[in-house]
């Protein structure tokens, strides 16, 4: 349960409060508004705040003084057009802003995305708190031959017994000397009233990169779309992919047509290479190829097919 | 006056319409949410959406769960250490969209900021209005012989009187010649139905500088200050530096806290270099200082002086 | 002719002197460095700095202390594979800087790629070349009846001449103007030592879109590679698409194997939705669609058959 | 000592070679190209390219076909005006890449500046080594008690022990553990045979943040200055300021006049709030103020005594 009691009633308090806005309005993300999504063992994703509709996207494609068109049906065609050729910048009209708990190792792939506004807790000005991630048995994989960065098996049996006692064991150990060279108790008084403490900002040094942070992050639409396509990827690390897969729920009921364009044209979408468009066109015109027939190399051709699906 | 019947009855509908939000209220911008704020002969300036407010800034900066803190003092002491500190990022947390309808020439110093989001009315796919920009007659100044990027004194008499005919005649031909390359009569219809008419795209070429344009601008609160604190300085071109200093009043109305710190810190503030340091050190101390005493060169001594109001 | 004695000069005296350095060198590309690369009928490319090649792409996604790999195959290995799969980062790390001359118009669709930096000419601070834009005959196209943003059948006889007429007629009256309201002559000296002149911050909105400006263009070779994609692009207004052939060419001396990969992972690609993978799918099984059985619209029917050259 | 024998030696050989080049040279930069220049205990900071110089800048701020001026003063004098005029495009036009050695909580502040390129060693795809930062005993600072996020009096005695023994003792057992899960030896054989091993991206999470990581990282000489602004500053955290300190070192021998205008107006300059600036002029004019007649708050009263040096 990452929430606190008092955290918990600081979120219901600002769910409770409504004011009238000539702005438009999401209607489904105003009813998640504030509540923290959980992910991970002890992580979360909270909208904070947002920008902007489908419709903004829209008129902001039209430079119009209204709210672009009247019909759905007209914004759905216009946005589905947008986003097949490429024409980011109305998609940028519209801006949401999350308050994320995560893992370090995972705040660390996630901020390699520039185009957001970060404000991070600081461990130079506070203490962390004892949270730490510990995968689920059914994550806890073993390296993959194959793919130098990826995953396979799930580990099992005494090994699995053993990383998990790992893991656990070194990072409560770690906390308890973070603590200890801070001059830390929990309840706030110092360990020893003799001792100065370790500066805050030296003795965070000591946590493992497992351990929980928070950061408030805003990005636009279309910096989010990009950043999704790329982080629930199959090809993604499974504990960020997890806080995607959440997010892309919270894109659907925010901007419900720009989610159905993007699931179309960019997650379920399959980037061709000019020799593979010369292998598919022969392949439509009846040709039986195989990788030595289709011009493309074997690591291309085995990734054609399974993009393709044609296994 | 800038707007059409059709198109101020669409922000009238956009004006009429309230519905409930859980999200923070600016309420005094509200007050003005899409209305038409007039810039120059023909331009104008609308805030059409916007997201979060001064307490955004300090819930940002605090990675808080709830507003930050609940009292204004409080709020206003920690945003004042912000913006004097440079602690940009919370800041970053605001986002403010736009409206403008302005001249190409002022559309070309603007865009120079590239940290915002911009579509603008497209020349290439539709037919711009005939609408053109001639300064009144107190801005319609000589070259200064001091500052090759500055003004002097306002031409007057004859002078006057030619450029300003100039300048419309001009305009006025352009436009017609663009309508007649097009083929296009204002009804809309084609001046000869034997003809095929020039693309738009390349018809707009014939237009000159002053004519409008118009965009959705999309940019952050630290981003929009940067761009103020640019534009409506006393350096800046007048023609950006009029839509600057009304869009500083869409700040006091957004964020009148960051208002204020941003007046205080950033406008009404100055910059000393070390060797101005130094100056003012040995002026506080008594000392009677020249521009050969000080250790400026002339051009700083005189920038140095003007600063800090020492004519 | 686009250069003056002068800058020739200038240019040839920059190209004649070689230094010794460490860095990485590009060979072909230095053969080329500092010339003027002539775009459209006054306009030029000129590449005046570069920094990395291959092996430096190579070498940041390796994190090497060296060059990354010595073998040129295990290069190009790498590179495809990074292109392919969107790691974009080490394209990142090599950089290159164009001196540019180009008309307005094309300037103002340019510099809507904000990921670049960018000085330009100073109309404000300069008088600007008697230098305009006119189409070759063959660029001279009729709007398109389909596409409201392209051009169709070029434009002939008596209507080309007199479209001819009104935009060089135009162009020369508003530079005429243009001086005299600056008071200048061709020499530099005044029309009238009576007279003040107009600001030139001001005296420059009397000139039209096809005038020429220039600037110092910068960017790195990913986000090269981004604009290129974009701007060679079929569907690009044929005035930029000339600059960006041109660039292509600078690319292919500068990292031959990133050009290669570019041609054929995003040039000469193809991105399908996941409708379209469908398509594909059944039509590889054996199956005729037409756009009704196809599951796609007839707009992205008649997209995916040119795409895939089905026609 | 940073570097392995091998790693020495791919240095030398880069080191080693020269070519002509048509470019600009920067000679003082060039004798250290690719060196490691030595930052705390493991770390290290090497120029591994760059691109422009002093007159790159003058150049692009005149947009000119050949170098800008020929004299050293002019160019000084203009590149002081850009400098203070916060003119800062033509900053943009010089480029520098180091590969950097540091800490990961030290990367965690630095990854924060968002406008550079970055390239950073995976521990999804291959081992970190075994390196940790442990602080020297001057600065092993004990938690300030005014300032939430600073330092104060250097640990000693017993608590400096202690803390060094836990840092030492923690990071050594996090490591031998990470190599545990790994299922890997120094040699890179399997500890053993018969288990899987974790997955790399999954066993880095046991590290602690004073475990080295390196990258690429290359930024323009306006976004550089802007870093060290920043990051050399006094408020800095230490560990984060070493390396900055060293940066400005190579800074000062790339562009030297750069660097001088860079000391004068940015880290040497003071800025003053308008009420700050109201104070100046008072003291000036001969009134003696404390902080109650000075119109500034207490904080602030001490930040302007402080600035300017009238302790």
């Amino acid at each position: 349960m990452p929430l606190s009691r008092e955290q918990q009633a600081e979120i219901d308090q600002a769910r409770g409060a409504t004011q009238p806005t000539r702005r438009p309005i999401a209607p489904a993300l105003e009813e998640i508004l504030y509540q923290a999504l959980p992910v991970l063992d002890h992580g979360f994703v909270r909208v904070v705040d947002y920008m902007g509709d489908d419709a903004a996207v829209v008129q902001a494609a039209r430079v119009s003084y209204g709210r672009g068109t009247k019909k759905v049906s007209e914004d759905r065609g216009l946005i589905n057009y947008l986003m097949r050729h490429r024409h980011t910048t109305p998609f940028e009209m519209c801006e949401i802003k999350y308050h994320v708990k995560l893992p370090i190792f995972v705040a660390r792939q996630w901020i390699r995305h520039r185009t957001a506004n970060v404000n991070e807790y600081s461990a130079r000005y506070s203490i962390l708190d004892n949270e730490f991630y510990i995968p689920r048995p059914e994550h806890l994989a073993a390296q993959s031959k194959q793919n130098r960065q990826g995953r396979e098996a799930v580990l099992a049996g005494e090994e699995a017994e053993r990383v998990f006692g790992l893991l656990k064991k070194d990072a409560e150990l770690v906390y308890e000397h973070y603590m200890e060279m801070l001059n830390e108790s929990d309840s706030g008084e110092p360990l020893d009233a003799e001792r100065s403490g370790l500066a805050r900002e030296l003795a965070r040094m000591n946590l493992s990169l497992n351990f929980y942070t928070q950061w408030y992050w805003k990005t636009n639409l279309h910096n989010l779309m990009h950043f999704l396509s790329l982080r629930a990827d199959a090809h993604a690390q499974y504990e960020i992919r997890a806080y995607a897969e959440v997010m892309i729920d919270t894109l659907r009921r925010w901007c419900p047509i720009c989610h159905d364009a993007f699931m179309e044209y960019r997650m379920g979408g399959v980037h061709l290479s000019k020799s593979g468009v010369a292998a598919v066109r022969r392949m439509i015109a009846g040709e039986k190829l195989d990788q030595k027939s289709s011009g493309l190399n074997p690591r291309e051709w085995r990734e054609f097919v399974a993009a393709l699906g044609l296994g």
